[in-house]
């Protein structure tokens, strides 16, 4: 009997099968076909792309296409804001800000302040809400267009969303949700619905706009069984369906799983002092050997090791120098303390840049929530 | 093996067992100390008090004690607004316009447009919400005190809402809401969460005013549910336990069940033509014998006569009049052509001058609206 896969919106490993998870959940393989036809349209070529970072996904053929035929378009994604930002979790956004500039596109950020405090007990809904600040800082810190990024806030902003959540809830009945998302009778009430909220962003769009807007979300694969089902009602509720982009979940710097907080010492924050940062780097583990002996005889498995994946999702831009570091790696020449100790310098810089912006974006972290820019939708 | 009581918020019958409908419920009869204590306080006596329209209660002497020690007190009700307004709907509103005027009390009124669109197949969201601006005619032509009334409507008042609400969802699972509710795997997700946003307006006094308010909700018994969890939750959340009393049900004109929208011969609506209102009472069941030979032999039965309740219920305030028509039925002196005739005049009239009121009131809707009044209470 195989395993079950443990991946869904709140269990996710990394180093998973991604090709089982592809069959599993029905989404398609990215082909070069596609990348080549999005790189067209975006003049030029991002690393997550080339790489397959971002790997599979839902009509984005079909986005591109209304995206190049004039019709209105625009981005979504989001994050559950439970503490502090990780690279696990700006992964999606920097590709996602990439897709911003190049197709000159608006985007819609949820912030699911409601969601973390209905699943995690001992959090408090005004802590949720605070790290839905917090978060919001490291968004604008990452560059995204002030006039173009609309910041939700789920119990803020619940207005925007509520009309068009009742009308998808009215179509799907507590047997899809507990089939979908793994719920049982204990599960609490506000957990069972919130997830019609993270589907009515992706028709908020349309219905801010006036006009039917073709929506791509990039997001980890682990959230597509909400837009799935956003998917399977779009037609039926006057929505075009929306589109999604599925990415790889970035490794913890643990022997095992995806970088999360629930093992902090296994992730980055952004928030890091930047020599933190490095240090944590230094202590990763690698797919190296035991002793630099057998190092130099075996090589390393840059395969599974957190070290190379971090190289080659985020922090390293040329394909060469990535090639040569991966051959370097598996030919033994390459030892771990070195490889370990340049990341640690890039990972050291990027924190410290970044840090800078994301103090100054307290200043105006106003200007890029949703309700500064639209009213919400009225029904009468 | 006893008949299941068809009471709870999507069923209910009338010329129910009342007492029974107390020992499954556990509220507490009203009692005659309890009724002069509000008569005490409120100057005056109401005929739904004295004839035990309203007859049962929780935490009414708390609710008495506490406002008559000065503490903040506010009163609660609401509609599904799913069509027009009838008879049976006003019953408890004209009792709750006398507490307001005579306890000088702020009202909270709750539209649920978003519960009847998810629990009516066939309603669109637009029709719930157009009810809900037309039946808020209905309770303005009551004579509510503009100033003290703040009308909630769902899908547009839900930030007003949504962080309570999402507070009380973290307590409840779906096991309790299936077991209080009813509710199946067929169920939809919106109206498994939807009686939360009930339960969560009982606690919105106290966010508004920013301290402890204590409110009675004056309802019909079959919604003591929504309250009842409500009630068990409040301290844990911070807010005092909502007080409720209870009215009967008004019978509807033909010889069964409660004036309802779904038999719309049998009710009197707010809109009818006064002649049509007539009309209908005129064409009423009664409680009379099949022929006027054996009316005045045999006598008729005003206890299950849907005329006779409707004067005890709302038509007829003197206590002396109503007993001598109570035993010239029973006698057989009165007939039942007579009787309705009488009542077929006082309900045109009351039609007649109801709805120039309620014609006058489109114009300050805007002006009971909760939102031209408060800000939506903030977290952060």
């Amino acid at each position: 009997m195989e395993e079950p896969v443990q991946v869904g919106p709140w269990a996710a490993e990394a180093f998973v099968d991604y090709e089982r998870l592809l069959k599993i959940f029905g989404a398609k393989p990215l082909t070069d076909a596609e990348v080549s036809h999005l790189e067209r349209l975006a003049g030029g070529s991002h690393l997550m792309l080339r790489r397959r970072v971002f790997y599979s996904h839902r009509d984005l053929d079909v986005f591109l296409s209304m995206y190049e035929a004039g019709y209105r378009c625009a981005l979504y994604t989001g994050r559950g804001p439970s503490g502090s930002t990780h690279l696990g979790h700006i992964l999606p956004w920097i590709f996602t800000r990439w897709l911003q500039e190049r197709l000159g596109l608006d985007l819609f950020f949820q912030m699911t302040d409601d969601e973390k405090f209905l699943h995690e007990e001992r959090l408090e809904l005004s802590e949720s809400n605070s790290y839905a600040y917090e978060n919001a800082l490291d968004l604008i810190a990452l560059g995204f267009n002030r006039e173009k990024t609309h910041i939700i806030i789920d119990t803020e902003d619940i207005g925007y969303l509520y009309s068009i959540a009742v009308r998808i809830a009215k179509k799907i009945t507590y047997s899809v949700q507990k089939a979908t998302f793994g719920f049982d009778d204990s599960t609490n009430v506000g957990l069972i619905f919130y997830p019609v909220l993270q589907m009515a962003v992706s028709f908020l769009p349309t219905e801010l706009y006036g006009e039917e807007t073709y929506v791509l979300i990039p997001a980890g694969i682990d959230q597509d069984p909400y837009w799935r089902i956003a998917r399977d009602l779009a037609r039926s509720l006057g929505y075009p369906k929306p589109s999604q982009i599925h990415n790889k979940l970035l490794p913890g710097l643990g022997p095992e799983g995806k970088m999360s907080s629930s093992k902090p010492e296994t992730a980055v924050y952004t928030t890091d002092p930047p020599e933190v940062g490095a240090r944590k780097i230094m202590r990763a583990f690698t797919g190296g050997q035991p002793t630099v002996e057998m190092q130099k005889r075996l090589g390393g498995n840059p395969d599974r090791c957190s070290v190379y994946k971090m190289y080659e999702m985020i922090f390293e831009d040329d394909d060469g120098r990535l090639r040569e570091r991966y051959l370097s790696c598996r030919s033994g020449a390459l030892l771990c303390g070195d490889c370990k100790a340049e990341l640690a310098s890039r990972v050291q810089r990027f924190l410290r840049e970044f840090q800078e912006k994301r103090e100054r974006a307290r200043d105006y972290v106003e200007m890029y929530l949703l309700r500064t820019k639209f009213e919400a939708p009225k029904r009468r």
